[in-house]
């Protein structure tokens, strides 16, 4: 064991920051244990000295100058949980520069802007990891970068947004609109005030674009994410996944096309039978398609202090064992430089549900909407009411341009009087 | 990217190693990116050079003289995909002496002597790294030792072995007995022809020492771990299981227990909302418990050739840029030294159902059977059937020992008939 201690500065002490700095106190003999070192907190950086805070903290570890304190050239690790793209871009360089090794949670900043960090990194031969950044606790990104190195990832499917998945699953198991679940996630504290993050699949696109730079070796970015949130999904769309034997569930979906990468996030169906389909409530799942390992999912919560500070800490240890050998872990890898496809290129299937006319003609020019598109049919079901049916189709699988535009000509379509749901369907071959 | 190549020896050619042998050569350009270096396939040995073979192999490459492989002193790298204990560990052992690294399947040999081996490893200086030799594909041992070493796990129920989950889960959806579905088992290739070592859970049992000791921080050997197999499991006992809205599961349970822990394998009724509880046929998962993170769980295929080869790869590359960047990564970590507590001291539940006189004061003899060894009950549900009664109780928790001597005075008693179903019930809190 090295007597030296390790220092350690943490930027920023809400819900994650505070769990990180109760558990470096709290486990710190175990810490030491598997570090091969203690860690010494030793300064932790706030906005406000005398915001009321989750834990007690001596005055003298508490400072709002973040600058100064990773820059004052004794830290040796870092740990970012403030979020957003500015102070915290900022400060990781600079902690960077002056030889810290840096743990950040931070999937905004690393979906915009990563290979900035990533070179910097490289740069100061110094580690950043991010474990903590996508689906919380669970451990994903390590397994993605280093279990399956020597394998050939095709496909992720990830449920990482908790907020989300608790409306849908509400809508899903109670009947209500996205509304109604939505104020009962607000008044649980599983969905914010404002929950534009969430709900439009701001928070779930930047965490596509870092499965998919990992899984696929590869720069992606947020900005190449094509991304719809669930605001749109109705009580009627659950009940039709339902009655196709599926669920709604808003998947950041990452996939090997060729030589190139489809990254979207959208609301999808998905067979009750799959594996992320039983994913309830805010929990998290991430599920994960490689040529040689075949299906592997991983599953836990997805969000909360604690289990957030769980990932943050396994990063710690290792940079800090990292720190300690002289050495760094692995680093950016994207020197398969994929292309990101457009969504209108990417291959996909669609569940359309349509109100029609109840007369002869009308199941064959629908089916002609498809066919002219170069779309084939996998299934349709009528549904007689009278004067007008309910006509339910699913896609075989087709280019979303195809998709879309077939969509388009069965809206302007007489005998249509209403396109009622259109939904993708993910999760088969 | 380093030109000189990585020289891998591959110690056997079986199901597992004619897979790694072709992932090094398809994935050869993706390897090197990864890993910084060529890796090079110096040699594979097997024990009959003139075995029928799943791949081709330039006739040059194959030797019977493993040892002369890895001691001819250019090998980097050496894969064990020969399993059981000798001459598996003696070659490990001179490979370490002679300066390679080691990635290894090997869940006997690491289960009885893992220590001598990991001492090896680190008087060497060199990596000695293990993925599949627990639940195959599924990325388990990183995380446990890399992700959650910043928190404290206190529980793993891990399903680890294949051939058991498939033949429950046959029982369960066919109601057919053990028998019927272990022969469908072996016709199906998921048992073999002597299926010992799994359905006694000599298997598992390996497994859950080398979890145990990687969760907790000790030394735990197969030695340590309590073992049933699954061969008395019976019909009767599954649609008891399913009437409590249960699954029979084949589990190994890792518990911490205050400074102790407890290290078992046996089939255990879990709840059907319990995340294991739908992990069907020849699938494996590892559910765990730590204290920041949470619940979490890791699941996909637990054998076959190529899913193994993912994992073994996936520890190649790490111990390949190990090597290059001349460090070596995470070792044993025993510091914890935690004693392994005796069958009889560990905590759990009995799911017990008996044949009984229906006549007045019997539940109430039955109920004393179980006070007079201190056993509180959680439930007890009867059912008259004429001249006889069956009676089914689910104790809460107490020592193995209390409900083991429980059971021993109700077998005894002469209201008793017979004891028709004695389950642990897990997977609560």
């Amino acid at each position: 064991m090295n007597t030296k201690p390790l220092k350690v500065a943490v930027l920023g002490c809400g819900s994650v920051g505070s769990q990180v700095v109760r558990l470096l106190g709290e486990q710190a003999g175990d810490l030491a244990a598997r570090v091969g070192a203690p860690i010494e907190l030793a300064g932790v950086a706030v906005r406000r000295l005398d915001a009321p805070r989750e834990i007690d903290l001596p005055a003298d570890l508490l400072t709002t100058d973040a600058l100064g304190l990773v820059t004052r050239g004794d830290i040796d690790l870092v740990i970012e949980v403030i979020g957003g793209i500015e102070p915290a871009r900022s400060l990781i360089l600079a902690a960077l520069e002056n030889g810290a090794s840096v743990v950040t949670a931070n999937k905004a900043l690393l979906a915009e802007d990563g290979p900035t960090l990533f070179e910097a990194a490289a740069k100061a031969g110094r580690d950043l990891y991010y474990e903590a950044a996508v689906a919380g606790a669970i451990p994903i990104l390590r397994p993605l970068r280093e279990s399956l190195a020597g394998d050939k990832v095709t496909r992720v499917l990830g449920i990482v947004n908790g907020t989300t998945n608790f409306i849908l699953d509400k809508m899903d198991t109670s009947g209500a609109g996205f509304e109604e679940a939505l104020q009962e996630a607000q008044a649980l504290g599983y969905a914010e005030a404002d929950p534009t993050a969430d709900v439009e699949g701001f928070d779930a696109a930047a965490k596509a674009a870092i499965l998919a730079s990992l899984a696929f070796h590869s720069r992606v970015t947020a900005a190449d994410v094509y991304r719809e949130g669930i605001a749109d999904v109705t009580a009627g769309d659950v009940a039709s996944a339902r009655e196709m034997n599926c669920v709604v569930k808003l998947l950041a979906i990452c996939e090997l096309r060729g030589d190139a990468v489809s990254v979207r996030v959208h609301p999808a169906m998905i067979p009750a039978s799959h594996p992320l389909a039983s994913v309830r409530g805010a929990y998290n799942a991430v599920f994960v398609e490689s040529e040689a390992a075949g299906q592997l999912m991983f599953y836990g919560p997805g969000a909360g202090g604690a289990p957030t500070a769980s990932a943050v800490l396994g990063d710690l240890v290792t940079v800090a064992r990292n720190k300690l050998a002289g050495t760094r872990g692995v680093g950016e890898s994207s020197y398969a430089a994929r292309e990101v496809l457009p969504m209108g290129e990417t291959v996909t299937s669609y569940h359309v549900q349509l109100d029609v006319d109840d007369r002869a003609g009308v199941l064959a020019s629908v089916a002609t909407a498809f066919s002219e598109q170069g779309v084939s049919i996998q299934t349709v079901r009528q549904e007689g009411r009278g004067a007008d049916a309910q006509l339910v189709v699913v896609s075989h699988p087709a280019t979303d341009a195809q998709l879309a535009a077939t969509v388009e000509h069965l809206r302007g379509m007489d005998s249509v009087r209403a396109v009622t749901s259109v939904m993708r369907v993910e999760g088969g071959e």
